[in-house]
Order: C-alpha cells, then structure tokens, then sequence
C-alpha cells in the first residue's frame, strides 16, 4: 500500500494556484529520509552523501539537502554551475563524469570540486586541462565480469554486468592511476566503484563496500598510496511496486560499517572516509506528479487519459517502468475497474499505467502518480512540442512554493532560427 | 553501404563557424524525395502530403517542404502555433491529436486546419471546445485485432497490434461519429487509419489503403456521407542498416493507385483526394548528427567517446535503435575494429554504437551518425544537465544556415526559481 504524502483537500487548495500537471515534492520525507542517511552512516566520522543532481536538478531540492549536510554530485558543466549557484562550495561537490570535457574539468578545479577520474587516460587529460594535479583525487574502479548478489532475504537477486559498462578502470589500470597522480602531486585518494542500479536489497551496499575496501588494503599495500574516502556511489533503490519490500537505510548502515570494521579498520585505515552518490533514495519517493483527468475513451481497452504525459515523466514509456497510481480521495475504494492511463503523445508508449486496476474514474479525479521525485521531471522532453511541467514544494507547514515554473511555448521556440 | 551527404573538406569547413556537435539536414535530399513522393501519387489529384511536424519541428525544414507542396501534420499547440508561424494555412494543416485540449481545437479550428477526431467521444468534446462542427471533419479508424502484411518480397514481415493502441474508433464507432458530425452540420468526411511504424515494405501502404478504401465504401453505403478525403498517416519507414533494402515510393504510389481503381473507382469515389503524414521517410535519410571523437578508453571492451550524447539522439539509448556511423575521410578504409562509441552521460546505454566495426579511430575525427533527420533532434531531452545541440541546413548551393542555435546554460536555467 502506497499513501500520498498529500490529501485531496491539500491538492484541490493547490491547483486553484498552480494548473495540473505538476511534479510536488515533500519537504518533509525529503529531510527525514536525509536524516536517516546520515545517522545509518553517522559511525564513520567523516560520511557525506553527495546527492546525484541527474536525479532532481533543481535549486530549492538541493539547497534543502545541503541544510540537511548533503553534497552535491555532478556529472556535467551545467551541474557544477548549478551546484555553485546552490552554495556548495570546496569538497561538497563531487564530479563524478565520463568522457569528461576541458571546460568540465577546469569548472570543477576552480570550485575546488572532488574529482573523480572515470579513466586512466584522463590523469594527462586532467593534468591538460587544469595544469595541475589536485591534492585529492578519485578514481573510479570496475571489476569487470558479471555482478551478481545472489538470492537476498527479500527474494531479490541483484545482476548486473560491470563488464559491459563504459565505466571506471580495470584493477591494473587503477594502481597505475594512482602511482602516475601521485608522481604528479595527488597526496590522498578516493576510490569509487558503481555495480548495480535500483537495487532492492541492504545487502547491496555492504557486498559493494567490501570489494572496494579489500581494493582499498590492496593498493594501500601495493601503491603505498594514501587512501582517504571510499565512495559507495548509487544504487540503493526504492521498491516502486507496493508489494516490493523497502530497503532499511539503518540496516544498510550496520552492514557496512561490519565490512569496514573487518576490512579496513584491521588494515590501519579506520580514518577512511565514506561518500555516497545516492539520488534515487533521496528523492524518488518524496515526489509525485499530479495529473488530471481529461477524456475516457473505450474502443478494445479502456483508456483514461491524462492532462500530463511522456515529457512530464518518461520511464513508463520508454522502460516500461511501473509507477503506482492513487486516484486522490479514493485511497479507500475499491480498485474494481481496469485502465490503461494514457498522455496525449503521439506514441502509443505514451502510457502511465497499463492493465492497471484503479477505482472508477471520473473526469476532473487527481491521480498522484508516485516515486516520480528522482529521474522524473529531470528526464523530460519536448517531443511532439510538449511543455515540461511545474515543480512544487510542499513546505513542512503545509504552504506549497513554486520551484520551477512549466515551460511556455516560449521557451520551447527559443532556439529556433526563424 | 551508406554515404554520408556530406565530405570530409566540407564538415572541416562547417565546423571553422560552428562546433560539433550538430545535426546536419540536406536540402537536396528533402527535396528531391519531396517531388519523389509527389510524383508518387500524382495520379491522385488531390493528394497532399502533410509532414509529420513532430518529426523534425524546425522552421527551415517547414519551409522548405512547404515550397515542395507538402502540407503540415500537428498533434500539439505548439505544433499548430509552430505551423502558423512557417506560412501554412487552414487545410496545408492536419491536426491529428489523441486525449487533446479544448484549446487545441480552438487553435486549429481557427486556423482553419483540418480536424482529425480520435475518439467517438471528441464529437461533442469538439462541439464544445469550438462551439460548431467544422464542414470537413476526419476520424481515425481502429480495426483492432493483429495486424500481419506477412511476408514481404524483401523478406520483412510487418506485425503491429493496433487492438492494444490507444488510437482511433472502433468499426461500429465510426459509422456513429459520422452520424452525429452530419446531424451537426459536416459535410465531407476523411477517414485516417495508421497500422504500423516505419515498415520497410512497398506493400504497406498499398494494403492500408485497401482496408481504408474498403471502410470508405461501407461506410458512404452505410451512412450516406460524402467521403472527401482518406488520410494513410505514416509507416513508411527508411532503412537504418545498410544491409536493408529501400522503399521505391514510385512503386508504393502504383500499389496503392491499383487499389483505389479496384476498390474506389467502381463505387464512384474516384474524387477522394489521398493525404499522407510521412515524418520519417520525409527526413530521416537527409539529416545526420556530426561529432567529434574526444577519448579513448580501454578496459574490458573499446570505448571511442563523442562531443555527441543521448541529450543530441536517444533513438540508440533508449530503443536500442540501430544508426548507421561513417568516419568522414575514411568512407573507403576497412572496418577493422571493434568500439562502442559512446556519449558522456552518466547512463551506460549512452552508447550510439555497440561492438560497431569501424575504421581505427583518431582523436578529432568527425563521425557521421546517419539518418537523424527525424526523430533526432526532436526526442533531444536534457537527462543530465546536457544541452542540445545545434541543427544546420546544408544548401544546394554548398552554403550552410544556422537553422537552430544549439542550448545554453541559460536555456537550461530558464524555468528554474532561484
């Protein structure tokens, strides 16, 4: 059972102001969720979660993580500009990138950013691009092969298949990445690795900590390199599915901090600090869009179409990825009828829900469509020259501010050659 | 075997004024298959080709296709709004929408556009919204079910389920929306069906045109009502491998001809005037996205990384879509190795090619990613923070226009509240 984090009479009072469709976030879960995270980690002194800007790129989202001593983790130029803006200054951003542009570099350096180096090529292209070497620098590790978690309590088997993946380096080019920065002037080093996305599991981010602080011990021993942060990145999930189980943020926290204290603490390295790069967790639950009911159609299905579509959110149409739907005001009813929920693309993926059982709809019902608060709105497009929604955030107190306005035919023309 | 419309010298010069990377449209090209089309169906006297806007919504191409006798297909406000702004007027416009806004129709009934109904229900949702019924009204048929050409002479067998899409009206609901339009004052009647995407089979058309053509004379028997006009939408695709075969549209064109004087002509509707909404047989052939190759990267498999991302063509990304890659100066060299070339998000389908043979690559060398002229730039989106790139026009006298800027960070900020 999902429950919206805001009720009919909320909704009705905000879209007197603000016309559907809209994305609204909770300030509210977003902090407490944020609390949890850093008292799950807060037995290593120096954890700093780095929220994935990708996931929610908008200022009032992220200067309210910062409050709660978040970081920011960028992966573009516009991102570092972005965070910049937010007042993340120094060591609170983190620029996780790949296929890194000269300017992406120097942005970051100049922001005294955390760098993360995706490749070995790229200690030349850094040292190019920015003229030096900094004195921390990251690096991004893949093991290669398949990734596999095996059965976990809850049912769930995490695979994924690092070898595939352009990312980070391989176990020998990473040693040579640290000896050729250190020759270079890095002082201190982090090391980063990424398996799995969306995982439903607390196992996932201890059985990934321990691959990277036995590789911590490893090039400690190997590189006499001096290893001051391990960055667990992402993918801790969020069960988008009611039936799916939650992960337990406090459970994963124990998890790691047993691994640390087997791996690392033995090894002389207790002073490692953790970094996060969750985006997902942070915020996919603590957001919503909010859609209207336009027009019923029954032609060999029964389609109940919506004033939101694609451009709004887009993972159910082009992965086919489930979002729970509540029609607002009956949270209770029963869910006797069947619809596909459909936006006004021209693609027929263009469906919020399909085959799903809903109670009876009637034009001008609200439906929240759920877990839209990361890689939602961030995810938009124009195509079929849709306009992006509004973004929302409903305050601690009850009162909502506008955080992005929707787009206008204006800004949709704005780079046209007329 | 596909070449690029464009040689090495003259990407070397387009890029002195304008960096990679860009899409790139030919004008030659658009034209050329433009009258191809024509001349395809010019035995129909009133055939009118309206391009699909979604697929390449920029006013340069507009125009030009408009000089070309093509008309304008619209499913959005900003479409229509994007059609009135490039000089096309009441019936050069088809407004073919689903699940559409009262003031969607209102743009289009007042630019005189031709009203393409997709649900029984949008009769009266039209006469609301508009306040009359237009003399001429489409409705767009659904014949559910499967829908199989069978095995094609090139071998590619052609299956959609039009019973699981959202479109259209059922057989019973359409004679019933002819009905009600003429009890509320319509004259003429078009009839628009679409089976299937981008078919790569010269039958298609011609065995659409029959099911339509056979519905016409049931339903001028049935309900009495003037058929004016049938509208074969879309579906004629292009070949994105190499290895695939054309479709010859001048063979399309007697196809479908040979069933309009079976079916049409002996029922004494020899006066249908035809109508397509081709979007990606118009464009996609003679647009191509040029980037840049920035780094290599070695680990378990060959990366070759681009100035291009998915934010520039998600067709690869998304749907896995398969887009043909020519290195510019090395049409003719041997395709001895393996990369996958990929974009620089932080999203591992970023790739524009997986294990793709390839000439050895350089840094610095522009690669040609085919037929991105539909469907291209206009599901560009900024996951990311990425910005899309610009679009340019190569003339048939060699010049090159600036036909949209590329994105600044600024566009990126527009909407976001402080």
């Amino acid at each position: 059972m999902k429950t919206p984090f805001v009720t009919k009479p909320q909704l009705e009072e905000i879209i007197r102001t603000y016309p559907t469709p809209f994305h609204l976030y909770d300030e509210r879960g977003i902090r407490e969720n944020a609390r949890a995270v850093n008292a799950a980690f807060a037995w290593n002194g120096g954890f700093k979660e780095y929220f994935a800007v990708k996931a929610t790129p908008t200022p009032a989202i992220l200067k309210l993580l910062r409050e709660e001593g978040c970081g920011a983790d960028c992966s573009s130029l516009t991102e570092l500009m972005l965070a910049e803006k937010c007042g993340f200054r120094g060591e609170e951003i983190m620029f996780s990138s790949n296929n890194t542009l000269a300017e992406e570099y120097r942005l970051a350096d100049r922001l005294g950013a955390f760098i993360n180096l995706d490749d070995l090529t790229h200690v030349d292209f850094l040292e190019q691009s920015i003229g030096h070497i900094p004195e921390t620098v990251f690096c991004r590790y893949n093991p290669g092969g398949v990734f596999t978690l095996g059965e976990s309590k809850e049912g769930f088997q995490v695979m994924d298949t690092p070898g595939d993946a352009k990312y980070g380096m391989t176990r020998p080019q990473i040693a040579q990445a640290f000896r050729e920065l250190r020759a270079k002037g890095a002082k201190s080093f982090g090391l980063h690795c990424f398996l799995a996305s969306n995982t439903i599991s607390n196992e996932y981010y201890p059985e990934l900590a321990a691959i990277l602080f036995r590789l911590a011990v490893e090039l400690k021993e190997e590189t006499g390199c001096h290893i001051g942060y391990i960055n667990l990145s992402g993918g801790i999930g969020v069960p988008y599915r009611p039936e799916e189980p939650a992960n337990n943020i406090a459970v994963i926290g124990a998890g790691v901090q047993k691994k640390f204290q087997e791996i690392l603490v033995p090894a002389g390295m207790g002073d490692v600090k953790l970094c996060g790069e969750l985006g997902r967790f942070m915020l996919a639950p603590y957001g919503c869009l909010v859609t209207k009911v336009l027009h019923f159609k029954h032609i060999y299905k029964e389609y109940a179409g919506v004033d939101a579509c694609a451009a709004d959110l887009m993972r159910p149409a082009v992965y086919g990825a489930y979002h729970h739907i509540t029609v607002s005001g009956k949270e209770d009813a029963p869910c006797g009828h069947k619809y596909d929920v459909t936006g006004s693309l021209c693609e027929n993926c263009d469906k919020f829900a399909v085959d799903r059982m809903l109670p009876a709809l009637e034009r001008g019902d609200l439906l929240v469509i759920h877990d839209t608060g990361a890689h939602g709105h961030s995810m938009g497009y124009n195509y079929n020259g849709k306009l992006r929604s509004a973004e929302l955030l409903l305050r601690e107190d009850g009162s909502v501010d506008l955080i992005r306005r929707a787009e206008t035919p204006e800004d949709y023309f704005a780079t046209v050659v007329w």
